[in-house]
């Protein structure tokens, strides 16, 4: 039997799951992605706050399956995919056959459409993002310290949209960023830095048990974070962000962290969607309909009783792994099997000594949950040296209550 | 009496060594540079071959003075320098007036005019040159690996221009980045890299005692790098370099380290140059014929015998701290001293191991001259935090011969 070919577009949490349970499988893989990393994005708003290095969250592809023969690389942007023809398509490539192709392409910002966003916010989806908004906001105080009083205010002002985990995060992480780094501007001497987080639910962390909802709230407040619930941003312009109450915000930064959607590859593909726009894919977590294309991660729209799984990492590498199970299945001629979610918890941190957690009927908070917190994201961090390095960045952030990772810096265009 | 309000253009070696001689003086020292940090780039090349992150060689002017009152920091671009107003003009915002000047504002890359070289090749003088380079070279493999047998050659050949220590150094760090990710390429399977090191002089680190020269050649040519030396860079063109031997080398990659000249700022400042272009200074360190500005480093022409003193982090420390001496002398009513330039002697490194370092009468090589390099490297390293970095990155180098920081990463652009 010859053996199959799998391709699997994607190296993000899903396709990185999938990927290292076919190495050492009789089957040649392909993985494709835009990047040559793998990115452990949890961790990317630590990145965007000046505590870790990029390289210190991202594991290039190739060496994570450099002792597993069977699995290759490509850095590339996947254009389409031609199910008949059984190829995907690579931009400025020789298209690529399959025998079995695995669709991880992820997910990218969801602006729903609000007016001026995409163009006058800052992303948190990928290490692009995280440092043009860790050079921008260091750049904001450079801009103060030099602007008349009345401008200044703008500079020193910054509006989270989301309440989920990451702009929580990211708001947690900025105020203690401004705590530190204030002091080194003497020019900005009794102003303070403002950052609100907009969250249009009447909670922040909307799926979270109450009792966590409210403890996360309490210490955003208590770090001075304006959380204003049950308000959405109506709209930004170049200086001011517009709030639903009416308010106009002067901020010269909105970071966009309040949503995403399915990949824009899916809605390339000549297969049935669910309606939130994801690859509509049967129990076995194939495309309806095909006997060799799986979709998975946040890509796929997999039902987990009436709704479908959420889009975040844990349901990605369980899917991932699932899909890999049942590739060796079909390969060696048996049935595949159905997926079932299992639903690990949820956890978000708010700063140094303050976490939430909820793993099945436990709720942790306060120093318990950070701890918890992080433990469980060296755990799956991969890499032995990127969990040092993040072990000793977070070490160095514990004890001396620094954020190094200051210095606004871009690779030069090429001439 | 008023205290003397001091203006330093540049945050480099001089820069630097000068604000810290005034931390804590009667004086008000603004430092001005287009960087938020001081970079240290005599490791610049090891960021540059993915075995340092950014922040570990970089440090923010603003931290290095948070416990100096009296010296300040300015973002921005210094455009010209009005001597007989004293101010000095910065890009976008008011004019700064001082009562003495220190010009420190380093040097740029100098292409010698041959043709194409600008354009075609890439820098290693500052950190957004250092991480494009990284960038590049990494990009090169991927390139590489999906190309036609014919253009793969050409994205595997680096031509390196300059055989001075960056030159050097870095071809010696590609060559060890080379053969450690080679392997993780199995779709260049049986092909090789090829490095070129070019030199016009008859020798490679031509300052250097014969004896040292002939054991940097040999180091280099061990680790497979094609040493030319009497040879120049003619002309770059899109896929090729021409030599001044005739040859013409297929190649997408010359790294340009074949000399530097003074700042462009010298050029507009109404003051004597030297034959090299540098400002014509006095013993003391003054323009010639002023009273109150000093220029130090790349940018000033210090004589030093009948030559001048080399653009080297080493002399612009010493011209910095003795410029610092001269406005407090200066600023007391006292006479300001001549400088005398100490040679402390000159190393470089070739790869684990493998280092050169004379000084004074002493010769040092191999590993000896290594152990000798990390250490003062160590030491003149600003900021406890970075030398506990940079010293966690040789360790892991050492044990683990890992070049860890290989992801292809750019800040994204703002939309």
């Amino acid at each position: 039997m010859a053996r199959s070919r799998v391709v699997i577009i994607g190296a993000g949490f899903g396709g990185l799951a999938c990927a290292r349970a076919l190495a050492h499988c009789p089957a040649d893989v392909l993985v494709i992605d835009r990047n040559n990393y793998h990115l452990f994005t949890p961790l990317l708003y630590q990145v965007a706050s000046s505590l870790l290095n990029a390289a210190d969250i991202a594991r290039p592809v190739r060496t994570i399956f450099k002792d597993a023969g069977n699995v290759r690389f490509r850095q590339g942007e996947v254009s389409g995919v031609d199910l008949a023809g059984r190829t995907v398509e690579i931009v400025g490539a020789p298209a690529e056959p399959y025998d079995y192709l695995v669709i991880a392409a992820g997910s990218t910002t969801n602006f729903f459409a609000v007016e001026g966003a995409e163009e006058h916010s800052l992303g948190l989806k990928d290490l692009a993002e995280a440092l043009e908004l860790r050079n921008h906001v260091l750049g904001c105080l450079e801009h103060a310290s030099v602007a008349p009083t009345g401008e200044a205010t703008s500079w020193l002002t910054f509006v989270v949209a989301g309440g989920g985990p990451t702009g929580v995060e990211y708001a947690g992480a900025l105020s203690e960023l401004a705590r530190l780094i204030l002091p080194e501007y003497p020019e900005l001497e009794g102003r303070r830095i403002r950052i609100m987080l907009v969250e249009g639910l009447s909670h922040v962390l909307p799926p979270f048990p109450a009792s966590l909802r409210e403890a996360a709230r309490h210490e955003l407040e208590r770090k001075g974070i304006e959380v204003r619930t049950d308000t959405r941003v109506e709209a930004a312009v170049s200086k001011h962000v517009l709030l639903s109450t009416g308010e106009e915000i002067g901020a010269r930064t909105l970071v966009w962290a309040a949503g995403v959607r399915p990949a824009a590859l899916a809605a390339g593909i000549d297969a049935a969607r669910t309606r939130s726009g994801r690859l509509a894919v049967d129990a076995t977590l194939r495309l309806r309909g095909s006997e060799n294309v799986f979709a998975i991660g946040d890509v796929a729209g997999v039902a987990h009783g009436d709704r479908e799984v959420p889009m975040l990492s844990a349901p990605a590498m369980q899917e991932g792994r699932h899909a890999a199970k049942n590739i060796v299945r079909l390969s060696r001629g048996e049935a595949p099997l159905p997926f079932r979610y299992r639903d690990r918890g949820s956890m978000a941190t708010i700063g140094k000594n303050a976490a939430v957690a909820s793993i099945g009927p436990v709720r942790l908070r306060g120093f318990v949950g950070w701890v918890t917190w992080l433990a469980v994201h060296l755990y799956f961090l991969i890499g032995f040296r990127n969990r040092l390095a993040v072990l000793a960045g977070w070490a160095w952030n514990y004890l001396r209550s620094d954020r190094p990772v200051r210095i606004i810096a871009r690779a030069r265009e090429r001439r």
